[in-house]
């Protein structure tokens, strides 16, 4: 009811709406309008009563809005249903917790995260109100030694998504990070569930930085991190990069799925940004320093060093660039 | 406090204890004595009260107590930490809700399975206080892809700990069935929990048949389940085979973590039932027929077929014996 709120509140374009009419439209008393009203408040949404004009939006906050995304989204089986949350530790626990009696295609979504992750248990910075923190739940027949090709595949689609969506032209650092002008823009972070050679469910977390403003960005890691709306000098719309998201990563999983790592190998060559650059791939056990010539068929990042070709399965990687190591 | 008065009450040996003596030594009032006494009837155990005599434990169903059980082991890690349920849905599944949190080495053992599970979600039976229905936490540094290897060394141990404990020949239907005297006495379940290069945490489930009556074994599955009681015509001490499997997997555990698979390949070959045999191999894709050769020194299972050596990493294996496939 409170989103039905919401939207009716939206629907004004910032004109005042009556509490009568809020009441006759939504089917419930004017106290318990009122008393969504203040709910809404105190979720951060600006919004002004007047004595005999009722109420107006005055800023709302880009707000992801379930059903208005669900109308927008033309897509199979991502995002079909979506698990809407003002607030949760983590998307990708909550999804975990849920993702065997879900079906493939399940987002879990969240306004804030109070404990978001990245790779190796990192900590992921996620205000409230003004990114993509998302997690979708695949189920893939894939062997788990096989899982690392997702988030590459995921990776594809929101470099897409984010071109359709804003016309920033975005480049994956492989195998997990989105970069637009040299800075990270989103993190992907994959999780498994399995037997040995069956994988359970996988989750793909996906946070973007959309809207957040510089001065919200940590200083430490300012020179590495950034947001579309910085970028591109203006605010992005949540909704509208969500929708493509999800579209974005139907398609490209549909042809993963069908096709193998083989029928995305391209596109992650077309958007990586390590490519021909020197680079850093900190892995568990050792370190490579060499140039990066290309993304295997497979999925394997293979670099050029002193010692010969190294096929890098996983790791951090660090490209020199023009202000040295990003 | 419960397990406290339990083990008095073993201590003497079907004698009668008072529930003065009790309240006594275990520093609690009669009062209390008296439900702990009721909360151990509930639980099966059948124990007689008699005015100016006080209790007496008439039939004990074997029962698993951590207490003993620790004071018998001579682990660095495994079994140190013991969580003992009288009944739960499944271990490895109350294992993975805890799992992130615990050690390595800590077991979980219930006393009865209302869901307990086998391989691709089967169902595995496990009626109350006969066998031995656990799982280990396991947190190894080992790229998922390698995790099929863990199955292999829990076998070893398993195996090993049954010699020991009766000297009942066991061997390793690889990769994940013991077997007595060509029936199947234990299944190991291993799951995992993991980013695409890193694993979380491993739980591996061992489901051993121990004094399973030939009575309590289904019908249609007679001919191909047994339990340890019924090859050996008596029964045998669940704590005591505890203890050692508890044993068997540190040492083979910590072999396999310092060595790799290479260290422990020598007793999986050793103890393998299927080699030298005709074996069908079910796999996710596709069905293999032909003689098992040999376990790899990375685990793959080599079987020559009539187009030559296929490399098995993972499926159900039958074996063509004297009475058919088992």
């Amino acid at each position: 009811m409170k989103n039905k709120v919401l939207k009716e509140l939206i629907l004004q374009k910032g004109s005042f709406v009556s509490g009568q009419r809020l009441s006759i439209n939504l089917k419930v008393s004017r106290t318990a309008v009122w008393k969504y009203i203040n709910i809404l408040r105190e979720e951060g949404y600006k919004i002004d009563s007047v004595s005999n004009k009722g109420y107006r939006l005055v800023e709302g906050p880009d707000p992801i809005m379930v059903d208005e995304i669900k109308d927008m989204l033309k897509t199979e089986f991502v995002g079909h249903k979506i698990i809407f949350m003002q607030e949760v530790n983590s998307t990708n626990d909550y999804a975990k917790q849920i993702a065997l009696n879900e079906g493939e295609g399940t987002i879990v979504i969240a306004e804030k995260q109070t404990g978001g992750k990245g790779r190796m248990g990192r900590r992921w910075v996620s205000p409230p109100g003004t990114g993509i923190w998302m997690t979708l739940v695949l189920k893939p027949e894939l062997h788990p030694s096989k899982v690392y090709q997702i988030t590459q595949a995921i990776a594809v689609a929101v470099a897409e998504a984010i071109w359709e969506t804003c016309r920033l032209k975005a480049g994956i650092k492989w195998p997990n990070d989105i970069i637009v002008n040299g800075k990270k823009i989103c993190g992907i972070l994959t999780e498994m569930s399995a037997e040995p050679d069956l994988v359970y469910y996988i989750v793909v977390g996906i946070g973007i930085n959309v809207n957040t403003g510089s001065e919200d960005i940590p200083d430490e890691i300012r020179d590495k991190a950034s947001s579309l709306k910085v970028e591109l000098g203006r605010d992005v719309s949540r909704k509208e990069l969500l929708v493509h998201v999800a579209e974005h990563i139907e398609e490209v999983y549909k042809r993963f799925v069908s096709g193998g790592f083989g029928a995305i190998v391209y596109d992650c060559n077309r958007l990586s940004v390590v490519l021909d650059r020197e680079v850093e791939v900190i892995g568990i056990n050792c370190t490579y320093r060499g140039k990066a010539l290309k993304i295997r068929e497979d999925g394997v990042l293979l670099v050029e060093t002193d010692h010969g070709i190294e096929e890098i399965l996983s790791g951090d990687v660090s490209v020199r660039g023009v202000e040295g190591y990003v």
